[in-house]
């Protein structure tokens, strides 16, 4: 398919050619129709049965009609699940610097994943140095980030994950102080007993569920979950389990729900000091790239399965 | 029984004459023996068959061998389920000027009741003007005073309550602007949307379980719930519900657990406050006191069964 500049000027309208597209667990939330995801998702629209579905992406111009931006723009924001995207006034658009790194970083370590561990380690969690923290799915998108800047603040830091490969690159690449496979645990509250005998400080909770349950049963006083995602409840609502509200009020415990697009205004400060630390290697950018906008299925239903390590992209053209 | 002065000087040993007696639901969790309460009621020392139980009362000191206090002086602290007690060095007791209020308010209205409903309400809270509050065991000793403040503060508030009797006493003589009485409802959660048909901000939590569940999924983003008691899921854990996790996302909501005793320091505040409400009659003492030593087991089994209207107070004697 050719595409040239075929937008009249005026109308505001912006044709990108799509290069890298986010893959969330979020989206299956959109495509729900139950009441309370109705209501739950009013800060995601719904998604239809044939109706584009919309992402986070990192496109370049290739024509406008929009003074802002010009044919060869780099953008982020957001862009269909296809080759490429009419993007109409009014939806979320930006120019960026890659900085000298690679452009998939912004829609993973530098865009929202980035700042959904950020925003929700430093601004939820509040920690402490020498804090003890749990990260479930901690070697998913924000799981991994998490713990890195939770290494890096100076906590202690143990992750589940859901396989043993997964369980030896937190120890092994990103410096998680402990990492176990919750699939070969029985008795998830005596496993965090065993890696965490004095109790936990915070919880970031990226899958909701007999987790949270078992965490908030290990929990010490004045303790904070940061309730983050609960990616084991969005495919199967009998998997709920209720924390022990006894131990919430004894123990103080906060659980506290967030959503990144509160977070706006720490972006700057989040991209910097992150930048920083890639560049002087202190954290790692981990992606699991697929290629091929006809993998974007595939890659998102694999999400539900622990298929992915790290962000799941999809390269959907080169630069 | 005679009690005279035969306390040596020095031992530091005091005998109080009980008058007042607070009974309060948190006790059943000092009698029970499984491992979870064992561990979430560090802040209150277990009791165990045989063993005098200690409660927060009023008395009048008798004798003394501890210099800050005499024969005479009336006091506050923790006191025995019985007609004297012995304070021995280093259990909580301070003297009090009842400011021409009713003593059996220092263990209600002006006491860890007053101070709990200020503390939770205020601190964990936060309330705006206009916001909408719903209270559970709104007619219980923290419920009504929760509703009461709230409504002072510019709240719209509703309780809820277990028998109509109570519903009438909060709509009629407390200023609630609604409640209901829960038993007669099959289902909370239209219920709450009934009653709150744009959201709920604040869920002030007594009682846990299904009211939980049935607060958060009407609860509006950034809602607060400030986890008191559990009073529901003290008898019987089966009764526990887990509230929707997505909901706590996708709403921001924060769930906090508090305890009393972490608020000490606004104590002053509190108790000035209060005082000047109560002597310009804009908040209510809502007392329900029991008579004799002998009628404090049957006060405490009550709690259970909702047979309170307030605070539950016995008067062991007069002074």
């Amino acid at each position: 398919m050719e595409v040239t500049n075929r937008v009249e000027p005026g109308t505001n309208v912006v044709i990108v050619k799509n290069l890298y597209v986010s893959i969330d667990p979020y989206q299956v939330n959109r495509m729900k129709s139950f009441s309370s995801s109705q209501s739950a998702t009013k800060n995601a629209v719904g998604v239809n049965p044939g109706e584009g579905i919309d992402a986070h992406g990192v496109g370049k111009v290739v024509a406008s009609g929009n003074t802002e931006f010009e044919k060869g723009d780099l953008i982020v924001g957001l862009i269909s699940w296809g080759d490429y995207t009419v993007v109409k006034p009014g939806v979320l658009l930006r120019k960026f610097d890659p900085l000298g790194l690679p452009l998939s970083y912004q829609v993973g370590i530098l865009g929202f994943s980035g700042l959904t561990a950020y925003a929700g380690l430093f601004d939820i969690c509040k920690p402490k140095k020498g804090e003890k923290v749990f990260v479930s799915a901690a070697s998913g998108s924000v799981g991994n980030l998490v713990g890195q800047y939770a290494k890096l603040f100076g906590c202690y830091v143990v992750g589940s994950a859901g396989n043993n490969e997964k369980v030896a690159l937190l120890k092994e690449k990103l410096g998680f102080d402990d990492a176990f496979n919750y699939k070969e645990e029985t008795d998830l509250k005596a496993t965090l007993k065993r890696y965490f005998p004095d109790g936990i400080d915070i919880y970031f909770d990226n899958v909701g569920a007999e987790m949270l349950d078992a965490a908030v049963a290990n929990m010490k006083a004045f303790g904070r979950v940061a309730a983050c995602g609960v990616i084991s409840e969005y495919t199967d609502v009998r998997k709920r389990a209720a924390p022990n509200m006894l131990d919430v009020v004894y123990k103080r415990i906060k659980i506290e729900g967030f959503l990144v697009v509160d977070y706006m205004n720490v972006y700057q400060d989040f991209l910097r000091t992150t930048c920083d630390h890639l560049r002087n290697g202190e954290i790692q950018a981990l992606e699991d790239i697929s290629n091929g906008v006809e993998s974007i299925p595939s890659a998102f239903a694999g999400l539900f399965c622990g298929d992915n390590i790290g962000k799941k992209i999809v390269q959907i053209a080169q630069e």
